[in-house]
């Protein structure tokens, strides 16, 4: 009796370290007082398509009840713990979610890349500052202490920073062109600068202004590194970032850089974001997360902000397994 | 935003009760020695049809995928574990497995009984004898105890006994016979007995004996209190129930009965059969299970026998909170 395509069982071995993850996980979040919630492993489907957009359909789970409506599997806990927290009118600010277990991706099946696996992530609701954010990092970088990962560098940006610098070069803030050029500093770490250069002249992109960008989107380093490089003074978010870098010292957190390349590929960011990687591997990025308030807004709920981290579980075994 | 129709999302209260159940069940799998594994989520519809034929479609989420496959959302853990154990050809026997997590049903949603919920199961895998059988019964015990559930009732019984007093009864051994009688017996909870006569008469069963299998599925109580009111050298399995019975007395199970009511509704149990109730309570079976060696002969491995227990997470819950 065989599976469907792309779904396996979690064998013994799988399932012990799923559990030592999940485990550390929950002391961590328990320690940082976020609390465990298990949103709805179905939704509908136009819930889902709030976060990405219908194009969303193609990538996961979708079918009809036999009440015949739209329905899909969850594919991060995001939308859920946002739905949730939207839906709650007493609830007590800034709340603070954690949740662990499966969600489901339509992805093409590859060696170790399944439908079906496991996320971790938290989320804190509220009327934010940079403190929140500044947690939120700081729980990424002590669960990753918990794991006994060592080499983990965690790089942080703000969107509103390339959104700047993207509007200053190309004398333009409209959104198609932002999210285009976005993706091209996203592709900068699997292609050369010259395929992407002429890829973006291909759409019409001046190769000048664009090598600008992927020059900007190169500088990495400490706060005043950065400043001895480039003039920061007219970026939008600089001052943000800064004063993240600082609480983020201040709470002992040294494995942290600024990286002018980390966009985030969804559209919904809107101020810090952040990835963590293992130095030692070329898995890319082990935990992606940021500011997100527009989504709750989607949801009817402009008070509330949301600042949240996920990453996935396999991924961290690998790391361990090594 | 709303949710799906008989879905729900856990809130922090709910999580932390699921979490106290699945730390007990987790700690009292690894004292038995029987290991955690997470059987894919999602089905090819044969595998699931395989327990209870093709009507199951109409209980479960079933659907095609974009690969045009039948598949459907597991809706508990049995299925999985013997397909996945019948597919081990080096399985280590015998193979004791534990699974905890999410099963989904289509049911009409209730007052607290939802779409999505949570299942605790074991099973043992193998070459079985009794003593498996014991073993299996012995958990659920020892678990309810570590949850600190007083009033637990566990009720015993064998599949093979009924049988062999319907038939002797109603003079055939014909399958649809058989399980018309044992869903009679499965109503005496819930109807009287003259409401099943009047119902069964209709159907073309002589209510005299009808009576008489319904006066013996209310035998209760030790070997002994059963062979006062009732001869018992011609039921089948019956020797079997009374070792299994002095095998929990010797392992310090008291709270034990022989009851000659339980059949189980699924077709496919073959063996012991039990159900676990609160006695203070009238909700029903926390818990049911039993041996089912022909699943696994379903699935092309007619040397491994099988039994196993599950039982509802939120069902506990209910308990614990009274």
């Amino acid at each position: 009796m065989e599976l469907p395509r792309g779904m396996k069982d979690f064998d013994m071995d799988e399932m012990i370290k799923i559990e030592y993850v999940r485990q550390i996980f929950l002391k961590t979040s328990k320690a940082f007082r976020f609390n465990l919630i298990e949103p709805s492993p179905i939704e509908l489907l136009s819930v889902l398509e709030a976060k990405s957009g219908p194009s969303i359909r193609d990538e996961i789970y979708q079918f009809k009840d036999k009440g015949d409506r739209e329905v899909a599997l969850r594919f991060d806990f995001t939308v859920g713990l946002t739905r949730y927290a939207t839906s709650q009118k007493n609830l007590k600010l800034p709340a603070k979610f954690s949740s662990f277990g499966g969600v489901w991706r339509y992805d093409e099946p590859q060696k170790g890349r399944y439908r079906f696996f496991h996320q971790w992530n938290i989320e804190t609701f509220g009327n934010l500052n940079t403190e929140h954010d500044a947690e939120i990092i700081e729980f990424t970088s002590r669960f990753f202490d918990n794991l006994k990962l060592q080499n983990i560098s965690i790089d942080i940006n703000h969107r509103k920073l390339a959104e700047s610098y993207i509007s200053h070069i190309f004398e333009s803030n409209e959104t198609t062109l932002l999210h285009d050029i976005f993706r091209a500093i996203d592709k900068i770490q699997k292609k050369s600068k010259n395929e992407i250069l002429q890829e973006y002249k291909q759409k019409g992109y001046s190769p000048e202004k664009l090598e600008k960008i992927l020059e900007f989107s190169n500088l990495k380093g400490t706060p005043s590194e950065i400043r001895a490089n480039f003039d920061t003074d007219q970026l939008a978010g600089w001052d943000e970032l800064c004063i993240l870098y600082d609480l983020l010292t201040n709470r002992g957190i040294d494995n942290i850089r600024i990286n002018f390349g980390i966009v985030r590929g969804l559209d919904y960011y809107t101020g810090i974001v952040f990835e963590a990687f293992d130095s030692t591997s070329d898995l890319g990025a082990l935990v992606g997360g940021g500011r997100y308030d527009s989504l709750s807004k989607v949801f009817g709920r402009a008070d509330l902000g949301a600042t949240g981290v996920a990453g996935g579980v396999e991924r961290i075994i690998l790391r361990l397994d090594e």
